[in-house]
């Protein structure tokens, strides 16, 4: 398991990877006890912002150059639950490509004993706010992409 | 208890009072088998917005107008937990009057058994969304308060 | 579009299907201004809670007796955002089958244009709470699918 | 502004104060564009789980023996508006006393600028869970704050 970004390269499909840990918060558990499964789309957001800005892009950076990036779907699979005040590491992954559709997955291992929680997986979709629709990725993204594999971070 | 809406008059200091059903869903409980403490405001919005749409102004109408009405203030009292499944009655109050701050205070009781859950209270402030300015209410909402007057219905 | 519960029948493979319906809270909305992707996990709870209800066996009910019901998979497509204030239609849907594995989809509709919003699933698992172990479903589970099989509700 | 765990003192009134870093999640924030009012007092509860931990006693220890820890009240004042990934600095308060009520205080500072968000207190009481009646602290905790206070930490 990486605990930071990393790629592993095929050449043009290479796979960026990050991982981020998020404490688990009582207000995230439910009465069973653990994690509320709803909760872990949640920490699905936390992973990919995470991601994105190793790689040199920040989200928010997105928004400002005038682009969103909604889900278009989401999935996950629970194998085991977790629980208040667990230590969990989210490990997100894409191909590092400029792509309308950004397909990231994640898995969410508990850091102590690196037992398989959850995996997922989410589409998103780079839109215009001006028109709403469906684009290419913004500019910055697409360098800050081909920087990153310059320097082979990524 | 009242289960809707409803005007106690001593002229004009008229109290304006309306009662929401929420049912306890299971995201909303925690670990410790009951309704996760910062929830409870969550339930106080839909109660404030209930309230609104009952003498005539969804809130939806006052921010189309340009209007933002931010929290300023929020607190809660805890007397007992409330569980999965329980239906609760939540009664937000608040004075007929068109001002800048709106004060509107709340109880939650167990609908079956009319037992108190909690009380609360918010402050919330009218803001022009173009200064971001606190500001005289909107002429839409004092219209529908003085309607509401008339009709002797608040 | 069916509100209420409802069954259509191909001898022993008999669909259940409830809608609910839920006003979207100031809460559920993100800054993109739509309900928050994870958010539509919550709703599905609901849906399939008051499904349960709807043909005789409340949730807690199972819990009560001995068992749990834990979410083993969960996914959702978004066709178009929904907004603060919104009445959505969600729709859940299930075989009237007493199996160990409770498979669920949803659709989820704005409930004024009917336009389609989003739609899921998910699988459950009943697990007995002593054990932890996946298990046939209890006693008052399989009596109320029979019976509500019987008055040819579902 | 103290980023860590700190003791000011007049002798056996020392107060115990630690500040937590949360970054504000896209979930965090609704239509406004703003961090919701409710989620404040979840980021209070990361604050405060965060200096038990501080001084030695994780809150997931106080359960494990047979305490629990209700919130009975809680309040917040808003400042200014929070966005999508500020990061901000969550100060938790509380005097270094072994008593059955928790008083504890919080100042929300956006970190970059030490900007006030918002603030806000919470009252916890010390409840036996086997008769869920209010009770002096677990002795766990008293050595805790003893420990703390000899080491001049606390």
């Amino acid at each position: 398991m990486h605990q930071e970004e990393h790629a592993s390269a095929t050449d043009n499909r290479r796979t960026i990877e990050h991982a981020t840990h998020i404490r688990v918060r009582y207000a995230d558990t439910d009465q069973m006890g653990l994690v509320y499964y709803g909760k872990y789309f949640e920490y699905f957001e936390v992973a990919r912002t995470e991601m994105l800005r190793a790689f040199g892009l920040p989200y928010a950076e997105i928004e400002r150059a005038g682009y969103g990036l909604p889900v278009r779907d989401a999935s996950a699979r629970y194998f085991r639950g977790a629980t208040y005040d667990d230590l969990l590491r989210i490990t997100a992954r894409m191909k590092a490509e400029a792509t309308t559709r950004l397909e990231i997955s994640y898995t969410v291992h508990l850091d102590a004993t690196n037992e398989l929680v959850a995996e997922g997986a989410t589409t998103l979709v780079f839109v215009s706010k001006a028109t709403g629709r469906p684009t290419k990725p913004p500019e910055i993204y697409r360098q800050a992409l081909e920087e990153c594999t310059k320097v082979l971070k990524c």
